[in-house]
């Protein structure tokens, strides 16, 4: 048996994404690397799961490296799910998700599939840690991460997370950043636009857009780490009850 | 001007599910109301949003009422979106989502379409409540839960609701509960089954299957409530952070 931790590699981007080769390249170093990856792009997913629909998963090898290789059909959180109930052997000691092309910061945690796919794992007691780059471009420099990644990744294996408790980590776009800062998810909101059109056949149609407007002026959030060319790591939970609430809650007349 | 509230309604099982037929009916007692709902069933579509790909959102009117409908190819956050940025003259005054067939308690309000919208709206700054009858079935009584409803709703519409804050109420499948429990998240998770078949061309796929695991002793949570046949209140919040851990990771070496 390898002493080598078994590291599940998972991604919402797709699994030939150069952010997610990157990353099994990097726990390729750490680790025994089992990735399991959606087929295709599944940004904005937020947590969604195939319920009502069939899932393939099938071994395939993308690219060089010691790593093993499924592609799944399904959502980021239907690759965990199937990943440690059908595909690996043994719980993994730590699963990775990313590097995602383009923010998961503030509110964003909310629509990633990223994010979901590091929250499921920690919901089955898995420590995870979800890396995002504010670079939505396919050919973004993620070589200038792979430092931080591997002291980041090291930490969670030697420290663990607390039960219930998963990172998320986002890195600026420069390439020249200052240092790791530990942040609460900023306040904010999209602006949507939805742009309106008309089909060839008369009907309307939209397009959803928007602009991400941050409405938190702390200097402890993951809004301002990334501002001033910080790493970000946010502690992510998944009890999402909002405790301070309940004690006047409970004057309520219900 | 009216002075009633208006009120947005949405769900996750599609604007023809007797579940929202009967919570617009409700809610046609207490204010004016808008219904943007998917066309669709959109369960377990967690957060979802729809990013790469055109909306549709047309008026309709799917049954009697004073009600004004529309029908919406998207996932229920997005429902939510188009009726706050295209469809409504006016921020609403409330936001309710539901009733699903089924449970959200517990973990589920992760995975759960019905509270995706509920939490878009609380985004927005909209007072905002999911309702859900742990009730699978088509038929299911929701005539019985139409007075907890009310009152549910009239005291938010009265007290608000904080910043960050929106509810999370589930029934009990019983038509005879006891009255409401105020409740945090229940600890749980879903044990999965992957049902492994062959397709008449020879190649597997899966569906996805699995029973909840209720891993919460506590007397305080939802879970409890509901099987001691009370009606839960979860407060729902969306900052993630786990500020409890902020301070210890703030030792690590990164």
């Amino acid at each position: 048996m390898s002493l080598r931790p078994l590291i599940l590699v998972t991604n919402d981007d797709g699994i030939t994404a150069p952010g997610i080769r990157k990353l099994i390249a990097i726990m390729n170093t750490i680790g025994d690397v089992v990735v399991v990856a959606p087929d295709s792009p599944q940004s904005g997913m937020g947590h969604a799961i195939t319920i009502d629909s069939t899932l393939t998963c099938d071994k395939l090898k993308v690219d060089v490296g010691s790593q093993t290789e499924y592609k799944c059909s399904g959502t980021p959180a239907d690759c965990v799910k199937i990943a440690i109930r059908e595909v690996l052997d043994r719980k993994p000691d730590l699963c990775v998700s990313g590097i995602n092309h383009g923010s998961n910061s503030s509110v964003n945690v909310i629509y990633s599939g990223t994010m979901s796919a590091a929250i499921e794992a920690g919901i089955e007691g898995i420590p995870a840690i979800g890396f995002s780059l504010l670079d939505y471009s396919w050919r973004a420099n993620f070589d200038v991460l792979e430092k931080e990644i591997v002291k980041i990744t090291k930490n969670v294996l030697e420290n663990g997370l607390p039960e219930g408790v998963v990172l998320n980590v986002n890195f600026p776009k420069t390439p020249t950043f200052k240092g790791v800062k530990i942040c609460r998810q900023a306040r904010g909101n999209w602006e949507e636009k939805f742009d309106k059109r008309i089909s060839p056949n008369g009907k309307e149609y939209y397009w959803l857009s928007g602009k991400f407007t941050n409405l938190d002026k702390g200097e402890d959030t993951d809004i301002w780490a990334l501002e001033h060319n910080y790493v970000s790591v946010v502690p992510v939970q998944f009890d999402l009850t909002a405790h301070h609430f309940i004690q006047k809650l409970n004057n309520w007349d219900l």
